[in-house]
């Protein structure tokens, strides 16, 4: 619990009104930071016909702990830069220190924001899904992601073990960070250069919320073995079974309950139905998905799935874009803040380590992705290059595995760099050479517009 | 600060990953009930042709402290509901008081979103408002200002102290709480009903918005006051000629600014563009607000304002709608969780002197406002009625006049409980008494539905 207001306020030498006028500041001046750094990036990245996530990781480098330090994440513990603490104490009339605690305390919430963004994203990507078409490439998909899961994972952990001599339940742990695939990436990547509703697209769609799904399993049993505790079968069973039930569920109301959203919605008078009536069921399928031990953004998925089918699809994904533009772009900015590439400077000698066990796990990193995309087989010709470069950002999913080993104590400083630069060039790699080769190959269809 | 994580977990005996699982039930949950409700409060209203807000309003009080305490803000001090703590326990595996912790820690993140729905309404009001139409009305606008400012000020504390013998300082304080107007209820109906455009409309606006201003300074005066503190005249000129330089630059951007934007718009190619680059002005404009000491919400009816003259205006229009129906529903669902109706109670003896004095300052609040819809000249035929009824509801502003008196300790619970009777009274009565007098004189323009 956070000492009495009147103890905060002696300690940080600020009245209520002082430090409101500093949240109101700090929060406001943060969205205005975000959207001019995201755009002008993002503006950059078309020109350079490159997707414009790339744009919205790099402004989130170039105004975070890496960059000028105007975001912040608390958790990073990095410090606000001085002109920002300068203008808003002056503005606000406070000290460095109560501007400091101002933005611990009020970064949750841009931090939900960006959750919105997030889940308002993935909710798009299945609205723009063809069910037929995913439960079409079901095997496919699958296979791509248990592929895309055990050779980095087996690869990645034996080598640490073999070539670097790291203890088992380290080098578990980082094998287990390179299964991720941040499906955020891949989406918004796939959604821009308009090969969502291709074969290829829903395959690496399919495959990338399974392997959210094995990743859930898969942080489960690590986190079981580094606690050092037992590894119990009924937990990870229960956990396999919600993942099938999930599916299955969201496939079957994907068939049925169109007709009764639309139903619903017909009979709403009330200004903003479509939009309110599909939030209620965005926020009904996240709260299930996470109710039953699976990630709320799945369910977020599944929504969009599940209204695909509705004859007001049209109208929700015109409500639905706005909150996409502006959010996800805050989520994409927010992973940009929070990595710190100093550590990739090798004139540093104390990273030198971290940078050779890093080039180790980035090349298994992409070969492992990259080799899922030659298992399946299929009928019609696909791009299989495609679909292993789709499956390769680990983006926010890598993020949290590298947050839960340093939390847990578990990694060297090396393999936590190493995990790090795993994660940073897996996740800008991905959309430059998901540009190259689908733009080489695909020069008849544009970049377009896709929202307003 | 608050504690380290690990001094935190073993007091609510749950693991980070209990608590993040709790967290994010929570979250997603409270956005579920807040839209369930509100919804089937709304189409109710629209059944009865009453405006939406008043359902919104309406599904908080349900919802909040004064009913089901499904969403409990954590100032009210009260307590969430079992069904809630049991679900989310045994959902999450963990602890009542776990989940008491969860909801505290994450309700800022709920009223940050709130906040941005908010802003974008009143970013859409001033988008849908017509500069020219303001300007013509600014004398009449200011007319109303001041006078419903004066009266319920003077009268409220006169009465106070000469019929309820309540000493200076707590009786100055009430008056000031019954200065305020609620310019996002008032936006909000006009909306609805479409009198936003219409001559009564802008003086309302233009008056709510002067209001806003007056309340500032008010305010500042009223807590010098309180604090005992000497009533320096300095920062109170400040305010004041912030006030008119905020005006006076918002007039003058609004007319010159928009072809700026729309260059700038023409030549940006990333998706999206639209909605980023609107609130890339919202936000700047909301800084500028409240960098120069007023209130941010004020800055996003400047930057709608600013924003009316674009090319794109109807662009930003259908970008921004859908914001305003998800956010701006939460915003006044929010305002209804935080009423506690049980004061109301003539049955319970300790009420009945509140209701006294709560009765007194119904009257003169809704007297004093009225008659400031008769205190402007005007040469074309007004509805008067429909000016001074626009001016009645108090709505957040009052109960954040309500919240400062009762932190300083400078009410008595009799009068606490009468500010809050006068806010509740004058925001509920206000939609529905000008549905009914528009609805009677207007009856050739039915409700119409402005979002998707």
């Amino acid at each position: 619990m956070p000492p009495p207001p009147l103890l905060l306020e002696l300690a940080l030498d600020a009245s209520p009104h002082q430090l409101e006028v500093a949240e109101t500041l700090l929060q406001v001046g943060r969205y205005l930071v975000i959207f001019v750094a995201a755009r002008a990036m993002a503006e950059l990245m078309v020109r350079l016909q490159l997707p414009t996530i790339l744009g919205e990781l790099l402004a989130g480098v170039i105004i975070g702990v890496s960059g000028f330090h105007l975001i912040v994440p608390p958790e990073t513990q990095a410090q606000l830069s001085a002109a920002v603490l300068g203008l808003l104490g002056s503005l606000a009339d406070v000290g460095p220190e109560a501007v400091a605690h101002v933005n611990a305390e009020t970064f949750p919430s841009l931090q939900a924001v960006s959750q919105i963004g997030l889940f308002s994203l993935l909710f798009l990507t299945g609205l723009e899904s063809e069910l037929d078409e995913l439960v079409a490439v079901g095997v496919q998909a699958t296979t791509v992601a248990v592929t895309g899961v055990v050779l980095p994972f087996a690869l990645g952990t034996a080598g640490l073990m073999l070539l670097f001599h790291v203890p088992l339940v380290p080098a578990v742990f980082a094998g287990a960070a390179m299964t991720a695939t941040s499906i955020g990436i891949t989406a918004s990547v796939f959604g821009e250069l308009r090969w969502l509703k291709r074969k290829e697209g829903q395959i690496v769609i399919g495959a990338a919320v399974l392997d959210d799904i094995l990743g859930i399993v898969i942080l489960a049993v690590v986190v079981a073995v580094a606690g050092g505790g037992t590894l119990a079968a009924g937990p990870i069973l229960q956990l396999c079974l919600a993942a099938v039930v999930f599916v299955v569920v969201a496939i079957v109301l994907s068939r049925t309950a169109a007709p009764a959203f639309d139903w619903v919605v017909d009979r709403l008078k009330a200004p903003g139905d479509v939009a309110v009536a599909s939030f209620v069921v965005l926020t009904l399928c996240c709260f299930a998905a996470q109710a039953i031990g699976l990630e709320a953004a799945l369910g977020a998925f599944a929504a969009g799935l599940i209204l695909s089918a509705s004859r007001h699809s049209h109208d929700i994904d015109a409500a639905v874009k706005p909150l996409v533009a502006l959010f996800a772009t805050v989520f994409f900015v927010l992973i940009g803040t929070g990595m710190d590439l100093s550590v990739l400077n090798p004139l540093d000698p104390a990273n030198r380590e971290g940078l050779v066990v890093a080039l180790f796990l980035l090349v298994v990193a992409i070969a492992g992705k990259i080799a899922a995309g030659w298992s399946y087989f299929s009928k019609d010709p696909t791009n299989r290059l495609v679909v292993g470069l789709g499956m390769m950002p680990r983006g926010e999913v890598g993020l949290i595995f590298l947050g839960l080993g340093t939390q847990a104590g578990l990694l060297t400083p090396a393999l936590e760099a190493g995990i790090l630069l795993m994660v940073i060039g897996t996740t800008f790699l991905a959309p430059v050479l998901l540009r190259l080769v689908i733009g080489a190959r695909n020069s008849e269809a544009p970049l377009e517009q896709p929202a307003a």
